[in-house]
């Protein structure tokens, strides 16, 4: 009988079948009359059960040169075991070693963080790692069946962009054939504006750049950001969209990502909290609250991680902080009829201290204030000709936001640092691999 | 009774009530009794039928005021009628400006390319660049859950990187801290490999990059590409996966954007053909082919676009051309054993002219062919250092491959040029907006 080539999350289908499964080694152990390897091939983890007395021949001296991460082929006959992991074993009968690995570098001792990062191509092997990439790719799908439910279009903006962005001097810059320098975007925002007059409901999602000599725990120069764009929302719409996002992408990995919390020995009661509406706080009121609680926090300043932290510590849903002053906010972002020193904006503030995972606002769709913002700051009018043209063509109330995909992986994960939630951190030290 | 807000798109669920609309006038016209205004808001179209008579007081002199792209409310009453584009009018009884539209640039009149880019921003709200962009949107979303429903882990790969890519010279590069230069991603592939070792099946989906000269319909300088990459997957498992996912692409489009083909004018009956399996001849077969035809082509030369057309012209369905000369393929593809001239590469052809859609490949997993290919090709061993660890511990079968956006979707739209598939396309003279 042929044998058939099954992967380990197909092995549920093959129960008392004779099967070969391709895999890389994890972990082997013998006894005299007995040996175990536990193999991966990515769908799956399997416990392969060697008894010496009934292996083919040469199978057991094979067996002893296995060493971790070799790439082998097992066959053996499935066998179905609620103890095990995944649920089925397999009763080995013979074992190939397909592609040697001698002295894999990642042990199961600890190794130093920068020696991880160093080796990242290999770590992402570790079973911790290959849960946390699983739960990014279950978020990442959910987000593209919550808009393209909702009848968004999803609009890729471009990365190469004239000179436009939120703040000068953290851009990266390249030459741009004759045109003079392109520069990365830091949003897709702006483009995802004009978008949103032709489809009424947008959002991009894509890699985001900045060049920030920032080195925190909440920061990459290089990341992914969900940006959706609505017409005709205002800012209790756009906060009402976030909320109902959030709170689908939490239920979401709770529903299905249950295996990957345990492997990462996430608490995910305090997941379970996280339903809509969210605890809203004007940036007015949080400052008071700050002083009251003893900080020297004043009128004005951004608050920082510690003061995120602080005002979330209160509440089990995430926390929107309302209408910051204008003076610390991009210019793009709506005078606050109601209190011209601040602006119609909210940040998102995910709980168990993990701060900001959004940040939102209407956007001025006033022309002459617009301008007036664009020069006040700096920039040059020029280059945002076109996006003054939004306002001058049909001028609407529109909102949005900008979600991080990482921080948001790192919170739902419950992981200290961002740098594991993506494949291939890029930091102001680290370009390899 | 308040009026409620609703989107063109929801009118189906307020048949007989009084509502107001929100959105764009795309036209206007009147006789001396009755007056028609189309209106857009990204949902849809609706046409609004103001009776002279019955209409409020005043809004018969506002409607003379609106020009095109005006932002506008319109209120009135739903009404079924199957002649009506989406199924439903307005019997309105007022309209409002919201914000006015003068001169907007784009008027129905045939304008020139250059012009229509230059003005990228407020094209895309016509009414042939939407469905355009709906088509992509179904496209991306399909692709999402392809990949999901077959087990495949989204993984993003890196924009910045070290020197590392598949073509010298046609690279971005940008300042990075003090670790000198990186470049902007022409393909997230070698990424794709490692992290096909963590999961098995993987895929990436993003911008890539090539500061590429070249000036015809089907290149850009910044363009999305998704590439899977599978462990313990051959050159044939390879083509069939291709195949899957363009023939399920077609389906779906097919199935859900029939609104959107009829505003192209496209033929789907072409479409419906693509079924798999795809055709498929060998490099060698068919430079035989092409001289047969006449063509002076010689063994060992690339194909050209019209070597392309003319290879493709005998199938319905896409074409796979394998096997191609090593020396004109990248140095990470898997040298032939059956013929070591060449490798067990694949392009995959779309029908109706378009070419090249997809690139893939079976990768080299000799760590030593592998080296010796690096160093052959003037590129630097130490950079490639991660890449190869991939055959120094467990190295593994695997294939995958590169699908363009942009090409799939102009050739399922039936449009010439692929720059009209995004939404702002660069190209070497195209920086703005």
């Amino acid at each position: 009988m042929p044998t058939t080539f099954v992967s380990i999350g197909g092995l549920q289908h093959h129960v008392g079948e004779q099967v070969a499964v391709p895999g890389w080694v994890m972990t082997t152990r013998s006894s005299g009359k007995i040996a175990f390897l536990v193999l991966r091939d990515g769908s799956g983890y399997l416990q392969a059960v060697f008894p010496k007395t009934e292996i083919v021949a040469g199978a057991w001296d094979r067996f002893a040169t296995l060493t971790q991460e070799a790439n082998v082929l097992v066959t053996g006959t499935v066998r179905a075991d609620a103890r095990a992991p995944g649920g089925y074993e397999l009763t080995a009968s013979d074992v190939t070693l397909v592609a040697p690995s001698v002295d894999f570098p990642i042990s199961p001792k600890e190794h130093g963080t920068a020696f991880l990062f160093e080796h990242r191509h290999l770590w992402l092997r570790s079973r911790k790692q290959v849960a946390i990439a699983r739960v990014r790719n279950e978020i990442e799908h959910a987000i593209s069946e919550f808009f393209y439910d909702r009848g968004f279009i999803r609009v890729d903006t471009p990365i190469l962009t004239g000179s436009i962005g939120e703040q000068a001097g953290e851009l990266f810059a390249t030459d741009y054939f004759d045109l003079g320098q392109a520069y990365l975007a830091q949003t897709g925002q702006l483009y995802g504006e004009a978008a949103a007059a032709a489809h009424g409901r947008i959002y991009c999602f894509g890699p985001t750049f900045r060049a920030e000599k920032s080195k925190t725990r909440r920061h990459l120069t290089e990341f992914w950001m969900c940006e959706p764009e609505v017409a005709f929302a205002d800012s209790d719409d756009n906060m009402r969209l976030q909320e109902e996002l959030v709170s689908y992408l939490v239920a979401r990995a709770l529903e299905r990502c249950q295996g990957e919390f345990k492997e990462l020995e996430r608490d995910t009661a305090r997941l379970e909290k996280v339903t809509a509406p969210f605890a809203r706080l004007t940036y007015t009121d949080a400052i008071a609250k700050l002083q009251a609680q003893g900080s020297d926090i004043q009128w004005g300043a951004d608050l920082g991680a510690d003061d995120e932290t602080a005002l979330g510590a209160a509440y089990d849903t995430p926390l929107f902080v309302m209408n910051y002053p204008r003076a610390i906010k991009a210019f793009y972002m709506k005078e606050n009829p109601a209190d011209p020193r601040t602006v119609l904006s909210n940040d998102c503030l995910a709980p168990e201290g993990y701060g900001e995972i959004i940040g939102g606002s209407q956007r001025e769709d006033d022309y002459d204030k617009l301008l007036a913002r664009i020069i006040a700051q700096g920039l040059d009018p020029e280059s945002y000709k076109w996006y003054l043209d939004l306002r001058k063509y049909g001028g609407f109330v529109h909102s949005g936001f900008g979600l991080g995909l990482e921080r948001t992986v790192a919170w739902i994960c419950g992981i200290p640092h961002i740098r594991e939630a993506i494949a291939f951190p890029r930091q102001i030290h680290r370009l390899y691999p």
